[in-house]
């Protein structure tokens, strides 16, 4: 790479794209933020403050032409998700997206035909694969040290539900929550889902409900290779987030635990206790956020195909699809009913 | 209860009978053990002598007919369970019977009526609710210790499948396995399930697909009272028996790990490593043995119903119908289409 | 050893005296009680018909002069231990002796000459020895598996102080408490101790210092082999029966947990927890208290010696008075100072 | 603060001084780096562009005399730290000064009387302090959760030992490593120790017994509110690196576990497992480098003490003289007798 710096356009200055900034700025020596624009004008001239950002643009339209810049993050709402990556590839840029792309598999494979015919790079933010438990297990299953996958089970509950207007505009649980856990799914099995079953319900908020949306859900999944395992959602967790995943194999087992603030156990006369794991998806995972950026301008720099790509973008997108469909039927779903 | 033993009858000195015996003759004061039947007479005998028992019956027809005893234990082949209790309730015995009554649910109908009839107790030997995990699992739930239960997951794994004999001879996963775990479901919710569906295959041991059945089963059950719940079961974990539990509730979570023959910790300099769990059920489930024939005598001595019941024994093979059903039909299927 | 039983007496049907005779009774199918003795003749008599002794003996004398008994259980208090040797071995009776022999090295060494010229059998009751966490540590520093040992910490906790009226008759700390683990660090490193420094406290309870004793110690030992190592004794853990061993090696490390009566974690929104760790010496070391009398048992039978010999009875005993002549000198003691 | 900066000028650019750079430039506003120096120009050189610190000072007086510094970060070899110290209070500069001070009081006492003659603010660097697991433990005795402090214990092993030339320059284990230990004593009990009894040896290196120093020590202490404890230190544990620390109370204890890289178990048909503990102790210790540079910060910005004062920087020397008094003389050695 010999000095070659990456030079990015950041796009949305919110909670997701502030953290990134804060990475590209302060952990990543070979990545140089040229400019950041928001519909929010003080929230971008905020991070341009607090990272050293030299420019604050005043639309994504400015940022995707900026001949200054190679790269583009885009940290904005997901319905402008597909037609920026349009914008974008058709302006040279690599691409840095947060998840989801779009809810409609058409929208999302308008983008990748644009990102394909332009010859650009593109990344999905699904920052977890660069978690050092997740990608621990990834391990143990590539390896074979817990031999063939046989079962698998992802619990990943939050602390808290969402305000109900996010809930609204968020595509519903599967497309919002689960989506995650669907890359998760893939990426630790290495193979893909073929058949899905949901058994869902509103229990934590009639609010969630109300706005037709589910809180507590269980997804069975049925992997080509065999596999079945296990999806659970639960909007709240009353004692924190709550991030795990267990894969039985022909020769063993791994699973993670919780990541807590400190490891210390107290005994009194009534319990033997510690605090609560981590609360926040920013605490608990900091590290994975720049982990992913890391890999990306890796990836740019040296022309390498990036870690998270397009296809697993989309593919989740359909598993969420399948997963609702389910519900709403029923019955078991194969992906390929939600195609075409 | 002033002295007053209640008289047993042994029916059955195989693995579990010997169990059992040892506890009526070495742990419970209350009970007396007055004789002992096997078709197999030499392994009556064996057990006669260690347990101090006076008789050897040539028959359980002679157990049944003696009018010494007070209760029978029927630890045969579940083939003759059925027959049994009918018998033994016509000769106005208390009968404690292993799992399953039977495998049809005409069969055990027939059976409770007869107990009802003659208004004998009847006990079945679902053990694990009498285990120190699964009792707290519970006791979380009853008293509101996490809230209303919302999820719940059961891993129930043996160390290795059993020979094929006895598979064939066992009914299928759900009827031999599973059965346990869909008795601690209803047992740990306190409520029904509704609807059941299972995704499942042969994974473990070709021979046990061409025996017909199935060696590694996802169960997806939906209670009643809208808990949403999975059990999962394997014939082989390579590490050890795997019996754990967890519910989330709405106020909080309970998982139970597995139990270790020691509580040692070895760090070297290639990794922090424990012994195995307790690998046999006869070691992990050795306590809640002698719980369960404790609760029975104390509830015959004392005129009290027991802890589980006729219908404790009927639903869980309802239950085992209707996942065997959901694999066969691959949909969700309900309790009620088992029935009649 | 086809057949042959080894016929007991017991001596003390107190607390330790009816474990003991419940494992002769009820697990040990070698072992054969045919007598009974108490100062409190009441608790013989019930401790006989518990466990189906055929006679109740009206003094310890008559248990060592009774022809048909083998082997004599000596479950007394303290101070008759170093007598009832005496004449049990001049009857030619092998001997079980609950620890410590006595409280002078002299009375020791007369008991054990009276052993050695009637060529008997003694072993001492250091049942902690037989413990499978314990077990577990010995063999990870016999096998090698943490390389040479290096450091050692022993933590023994009572939940909470005996009668002051106990204290009083106990000896004091050293030879009541830590004595047990005098036992254990000589057992795990396979190596004497050649030099105690103590420094110790009243922080429990006045009373206790009042009674001329010492409730909070910490016991720092040197071994002639370079290890060093400590105890930590206190007569009060609120949160019940601690006790743990740590030993660091050239290789690796091994570290012992309590035990718990269930495995069970709850999460709820204040803090994750378990219940208390077993409580009571009864309960935690259960199975420690079987394997002795067990391994007894088998010792006398087959002729060879018993795995807790008088010297290891005699040992913890002087390193007991060194501790106390480091406390009350404040100066590192070497055992030898303790002898003659 | 609003919008003050603390500028700061940092002399040494060695390991500690770039974590300390990194630190101030990415993840302390409030902090502005406006120079560093280094005798080996070159890595200074390296930190100024890592860092963007605008100057490469030529030497640490020159970063001393320059008017636009407010605070300098000493992080030059131990040798100049207490000279540096009296130079740079009597510019009037704060200062934040790695630990230990001196190896000797006088030249101590000669640091702190320039300090406190120029009225300047010193911080003394024991990060282990701003840890997540020492605060809690802090914490936990601070509030009474744990009750009246009775024992404590500090294990705090290296994972292994440093080459023999830093052996022969450090002071030897007491100043160089356990230093961080009698720190963390104070600071948890919140009293001062009174008395240190040292055993210890010679057992992973047998050079570095040749160079004067030992490699595995147990350090006994008695502190004035009566607390007794003790310091297990050794230079290697092959495991990695071990910091954990129990503090037994009246009314409970605490203790705490090493740290992870991950939450992963991997069960297999031999053991159940986990990766090995953090290995460095820049990466156990990371958060804590950051938080007491904030504090620091904050402490000089406000006008506040520092809350790791002069004095906490001299007594752990103390202690350490104490503790190598007492393993040379084999007897405790009041902390009083290293005084004058």
């Amino acid at each position: 790479m010999s000095g070659k710096k990456l030079h990015f356009g950041i796009i949305g200055a919110g909670r997701i794209g502030k953290v990134h900034a804060e990475t590209l700025a302060f952990r990543l020596p070979e990545a140089e933020i040229m400019a950041v624009a928001d519909v929010n004008g003080e929230a971008a001239a905020a991070l341009a403050k607090r990272c050293n950002i030299p420019k604050v643009a005043g639309s994504a339209e400015e940022i995707i032409g900026d001949k200054t810049i190679d790269a583009v993050l885009i940290c904005s709402p997901t319905g402008t998700h597909a037609d920026l990556i349009v914008q974008a590839a058709r302006a040279g840029k690599h691409i840095f997206c947060e998840k989801p792309i779009a809810f409609s598999l058409k929208k999302i494979d308008a983008a990748l035909a644009a990102v394909k015919q332009a010859g650009v790079q593109l990344q999905i933010g699904f920052n977890r694969r660069f978690d050092s438990n997740f990608a621990r297990v990834r391990k143990a299953v590539a390896s074979g040290e817990i031999g063939t996958p046989l079962m698998m089970h992802i619990i990943s509950r939050d602390p808290a539900p969402p305000p109900i207007e996010y809930v609204r505009a968020s595509g519903g649980i599967f497309l919002d929550m689960t989506i995650h856990d669907f890359d998760m799914a893939r990426f630790l099995i290495g193979d893909e889902v073929e058949e899905i079953y949901t058994s869902a319900g509103v229990r934590v908020d009639p609010a969630i409900g109300e706005a037709g949306d589910l809180d507590t859900a269980l997804v069975l999944m049925r992997f080509k290779n065999g596999v079945i395992g296990t999806i659970d959602n639960c909007r709240k967790a009353p004692y924190g987030y709550d991030q795990r995943v267990e894969i039985l194999g022909s020769g063993g087992k791994i699973a993670t635990e919780n990541r807590y603030a400190n490891e210390a156990v107290v005994s009194t006369g009534k319990s033997v206790y510690n605090d609560l794991p981590l609360n926040f998806f920013m605490d608990r995972y900091t590290e994975s956020f720049a982990l992913e950026l890391g890999a990306f301008t890796e990836a740019v720099l040296q022309g390498k195909p990036t870690p998270v790509t397009g296809i697993d973008g989309r593919i989740p997108v359909a598993m969420a699809l399948a997963a609702r469909k389910s519900y709403d039927e029923h019955r078991p779903v194969k992906l390929a009913e939600v195609e075409g």
